[in-house]
């Protein structure tokens, strides 16, 4: 409509011919064909991420992973389902990427089995205790190397941390000790809570760089906080 | 439009004036606040026996939980997210309706502990054990009489059952003693698993009387199959 034709007209181009991978959406790991251990993102930041560096002229590869939105035109898509799925996606796409945002909501956990049939209560009973072990970091095995062999040089990865922390300096510290342990060029920190962060229109976070050094805050739609995050990238 | 319209015409207006509460979705029970124990119900069969419903001239009051596409307009909503708020919807508007279809997949089990902030995985390590502890059956809970004090004499209550099972004859025989146990009027019992019911625009069902005898069948788009089920209650 006219508003995109007038934003196409000011908005920078300054992504153009870059191919960018982007994460998004919710992991889900299931225990039976019915239930399954998932998260609250709803692959809003993620999608709008895409949105943007896609009309700032990139080449866009979304990953998506159950969103609750519709996904975005004009960028290529690769829907998983779990964790595991988003690595094999991961490794293989950000093989030939110049920018990976990892803005996925990735399971920490998984259930050690996976039942073939639906689980009765009847056989089960009124208690019933799942055994989880941890997945795989696949930020972490990005950027150290270990997930894809043949990683572009320069390649630039941004990470994102979801923190229910409410006290701000606490808050920062949590973020600072992630992004030194996940070695992210950029690592975008938000505050997330039983009311905040998912499924909005808006978001406020902060990007710290490797060190831990603030480089970037922004506060508002989604929209705006992804250009704000791109306009750390060019 | 004008297939709407010319559906109005020749649609029955059986239900006219019935005051009809469906549940529909998938309830999800938090782990912490970024975490839960979900289910792949879509809502998809339950918003159409909405619709259905409504378009045949019912009152609706539709009680949703984690729906994956919009809800219809022309009902009284009322979203909930835990089976414990769906038992309390259910036990409010039950209350005044003269026909109650349990169409939502509600979680049997949910965390003994839901952790006031995000579990850590640096603080919990490679494994987590989960216990969880089985929710009140709320079909149950309603067709004995528990659930809500006053229903009104005459109410017709259906449920549903989502079951694995692949073979035929178990599947049924799953299905009767589900009917025997849960008192409802009538059980709708649909198959799903891993490619299967969930999140799909067709659906195939029996019909099962409280006595186990198929008293239906049908199989289809959900809104056809809606209509089945409808049909056996005018």
């Amino acid at each position: 409509d006219i508003v995109d034709a007038a934003l196409a007209v000011v908005r920078p181009n300054d992504l153009a011919g870059r191919r960018i991978v982007i994460t998004a959406g919710g992991t889900r790991e299931p225990l039976d064909p019915v239930r399954f251990i998932g998260n609250r993102s709803s692959g809003r930041q993620g999608i709008a991420l895409a949105e943007a560096a896609r009309d700032r002229g990139a080449h866009v590869t979304l990953l998506v992973a159950h969103l609750e939105v519709p996904p975005p035109r004009g960028v290529a898509l690769v829907e998983v389902g779990t964790a595991a799925e988003l690595s094999d996606a991961v490794a293989e796409h950000a093989a030939h990427a110049d920018i990976v945002i990892m803005a996925a909501a990735v399971a920490d956990y998984r259930p050690v089995e996976v039942a073939d049939g639906k689980l009765k209560k009847e056989a089960l009973g009124d208690e019933l205790t799942v055994h989880l072990v941890a997945n795989p970091d696949i930020l972490r095995s990005l950027t150290s190397g270990t997930l894809t062999p043949h990683r572009p040089d320069g390649q630039v990865v941004v990470g994102f941390a979801a923190e229910t922390e409410a006290d701000d300096e606490r808050f920062l510290q949590i973020g600072r000790e992630k992004a030194a342990r996940k070695g992210a060029d950029l690592l975008v920190v938000n505050r997330v809570g039983w009311q905040l962060g998912f499924a909005t229109e808006s978001n406020t976070i902060v990007v710290l760089d490797r060190t831990g050094s603030i480089v970037g805050e922004a506060a508002g739609d989604k929209v705006s906080v992804a250009h704000r995050i791109l306009d750390l990238l060019v």
